[in-house]
């Protein structure tokens, strides 16, 4: 896939543009070198690599530069908004739906320079911390300081902290601690043009609507992300597994529903249909069968002694049996592994392998389990688990893979995407719940959105009007 | 306060709407009597009923239309923005900063009519309920069915779920249940050309930002709310009240803060400085000294057991003095008294009374606390009290009561609001807590938000290039 051919006019507004960054960052922190700008065609979007398969990338920048501060963004900002040059913002190059690929050249803004925890303000359990740092780095940090971010998701060691507020990223203990956007009490970023935007650090406010959630979730389209101020917990005194086997998905899920209607706010809830319990399990060199259920309760000891009795004696009546603790244990050991995996797998010619997470209300959860599980049969295995849940429904990750014939495999890639969201859809799911849209799922944000997708764009034309925010993502 | 005299052209324009509205909502459903529009220039903004005390009112609109759904309340906004005729959204009247009064007349659009409970979800605790019915009326519907929406605000005999969502507001059991930007699953609302928007009832998604929140809170500038799911929970199996005593704001503080630290939720956290602690609860009929601060533990029995005995610990070790359930109980049994006694006090020539919220992260609680007070004693006898408590930090809810000259009293709630509104930036606290902006606090928005304030303006104008929603408000 190339971009069209650089005309001389650009390649003076590039040149123009280099020099006024070098100005402000330094020679050393822009390029234009292709080895540089190699990197930066590619990230985990399970496409990117198949085309890789067949030495094709997605388009490259034409420039790379490293601010390490919110002002050098500013000033890149403002540079490249005069010139009309494209801005692609990249944290740590984890996401999976193509939001950080640069489709129409430009600059591709890196931001792992500003990785840096500013301060932890150990009264109000609140952490500022700049967009560019890594997770796992983030979370050690946190941890050597007594406290954690509860924040899990399984790209931590690959994943940045402006990244996860960019595409709304949910971490694998999100059902205690929330989702990234609940914690996320304070943003700073800079618009299009420059202007630099600090929310209020209070922990609430009825001033006007909460516009920092207009920025987190916008990929990038509407600003970029360079600090946040994160609450921050205490590390748990206790953690307690539960395993439980069921006969049936519908049996397991009606389990969850009434632990989730009780006080209990379990750390972790992972449910896999009998299809990934006995594939996903194995792989982590754990035999099970059935459906398996992980929960996983953290906190003050007797706080989290009563939690796990109540749900015990929950599944017990559902006609859960009762696996002990080593299930939970084993995944929590191994709960990064399989991402890391994903990768070697689709290096191999005929590979189709990708994931889809979907979200919906417990009345509808079943139902749209499956309708997406029928569409996906056609493209290969599909493996499901129910790994993000609330007191009013879930979230749903499929897994398909498919030894698939490779000329033919990125057409049935593209055919296997357009017939699940097309069937999410249709069961009235959101089409993603953790992440995001980037340009895979793009073609369904105004059936996902509807009339505010109307709004999104007007918001978009009006604070970008040059277009030189993460152009071509989210369907803009 | 008088609006500009109406032309003959813009007479022509009301008369043309009249006719229109009629059409679609039926002739009885529309007014231009001056016995129906006088009720709509005054909410419980308490400057508006010092004006009534020298017989003065706001404007009152040109019109009133009484909308019975979404589809009429489109229609409304399609003639009204087609005539280019200003609509003020308006709810129950329980605004206490001005955001109802129709600044610059045009129709006021009472959504009363909108006043039904449209379906429980009981598998996923969602209730989707219309925007006009009035808080009390929904609560008592949703405890028949075995329900709580969770949500107590002391306006709840006299607010609405759309005002509630307009203008962000938090009830008096918040820290268990969220407030109700967080109870908000989806909502519905039209926009000022009369497209509406509806949101997908989804528990979470990654489909982009989430633009509901935009809308929340925006105090019907950029749209008209006329829908919502919202979750609900399951009655409490049981209620325990804790009343203790401490010497001092700031030894109360800390046992609150150390609370919050630990993963016990309490439902009420309710803590009164010396001056409130002597005043209110004597006016409610409980004698009390010193800093008086209620907890309340609301669900299932052994938890609700363990939390009370894990927040027992921590104020005894931190000096609080235990005063038994009593005053827990006896603030539970009035605790919608005292705001309906504030408009027969302000009935009296001479008074000046109003309440200011605010709020801020731990570490600033006890500065804003004092630099506020400090600004706030020359004009009256200041009372505040700590009412939402977060891990992060907490509310604070002043109440300010003198008995001053008739002929200058409104100066000075002008002048006192200054000196309030000014002390609360300067010490970085959040002008408004969960009593909204209207026009009341419209002068420091720009101090309040920084740059974000002409992000709010761009999407104000884009979306409403007519401004006709609620025109004047927010310092828009």
């Amino acid at each position: 896939m190339k971009k069209e051919k650089t005309t001389a006019a650009q390649k003076g507004k590039l040149k123009k543009a280099l020099a006024q960054i070098a100005d402000v960052l330094g020679s050393e922190h822009v390029s234009m070198e292709s080895t540089d700008l190699i990197n930066y065609t590619r990230c985990l979007y399970s496409r990117s690599q198949l085309l890789m398969r067949k030495c094709e990338t997605y388009p490259p920048p034409d420039m790379v530069a490293w601010p390490e501060n919110t002002e050098q963004v500013s000033a890149v900002l403002k540079i490249a908004n005069a010139l009309n040059i494209p801005v692609t913002p990249y944290g740590a190059g984890s996401g999976v739906c193509g939001g950080a690929i640069p489709l129409t050249g430009g600059i591709t803004l890196d931001l792992k320079r500003l990785n840096k925890i500013k301060s932890i303000d150990e009264k109000s359990l609140l952490v500022t911390v700049q967009a560019g740092m890594i997770g796992e780095v983030f979370e050690r940090e946190l941890n050597s300081a007594g406290y954690s971010l509860g924040h899990f998701p399984s790209s931590i060691y690959t994943s940045s902290v402006g990244g996860w507020l960019a595409a709304r990223s949910a971490g694998q203990l999100s059902t205690k601690y929330g989702k990234i956007e609940d914690m996320a009490v304070a943003i700073q970023a800079v618009l299009p043009d420059g202007s630099i935007i600090t929310t209020k650090t209070t922990p609430r406010s009825s001033s006007g609507p909460d516009l920092k959630q207009m920025i987190i979730g916008s990929e990038g389209t509407l600003a970029v992300i360079t600090e946040a101020v994160l609450k921050i917990h205490r590390l748990p005194e206790k953690r307690i597994f539960q395993g439980w086997k069921f006969k049936s998905v519908p049996d397991a899920l009606k389990a969850i529903r009434l632990v989730m209607r009780t006080d209990v706010l379990p750390a972790v809830v992972r449910l896999y249909d009998e299809i990934d319990t006995a594939l996903t399990m194995t792989a982590l060199g754990y035999e099970a069968s059935g459906s398996l259920l992980i929960i996983a309760f953290e906190g003050a000891t007797g706080m989290t002694e009563l939690e796990a009795s109540v749900v015990e004696r929950i599944c017990i009546d559902e006609g859960g049996e009762s696996l002990g603790p080593e299930a939970g244990e084993h995944w929590w050991k191994h709960r990064y592994d399989i991402s890391y995996n994903q990768s070697k797998i689709l290096a191999n010619d005929g590979m189709l392998l990708d994931t889809i997470e979907v979200a919906t209300v417990w009345s509808n959860l079943f139902n749209l389990y499956e309708s997406m599980r029928k569409a996906l049969e056609p493209f290969g295995t599909v493996l499901a688990h129910f790994s993000h849940v609330y007191r009013e429904g879930g979230s749903i990750y499929y897994t398909i893979i498919a030894n698939d014939d490779e000329k033919k495999v990125v057409k049935h890639y593209d055919e296997m995407w357009k017939a699940a969201m097309d069937a999410c859809i249709a069961a009235d799911g959101a089409i993603s719940h953790h992440h995001g849209i980037g340009i895979l799922k793009a073609p369904w944000m105004k059936d996902e959105l509807g009339a505010l997708f109307d709004v999104y764009k007007k918001i978009k034309n009006n604070l970008d009007p040059n277009n030189i925010l993460n152009p071509g993502k989210l369907g803009l």
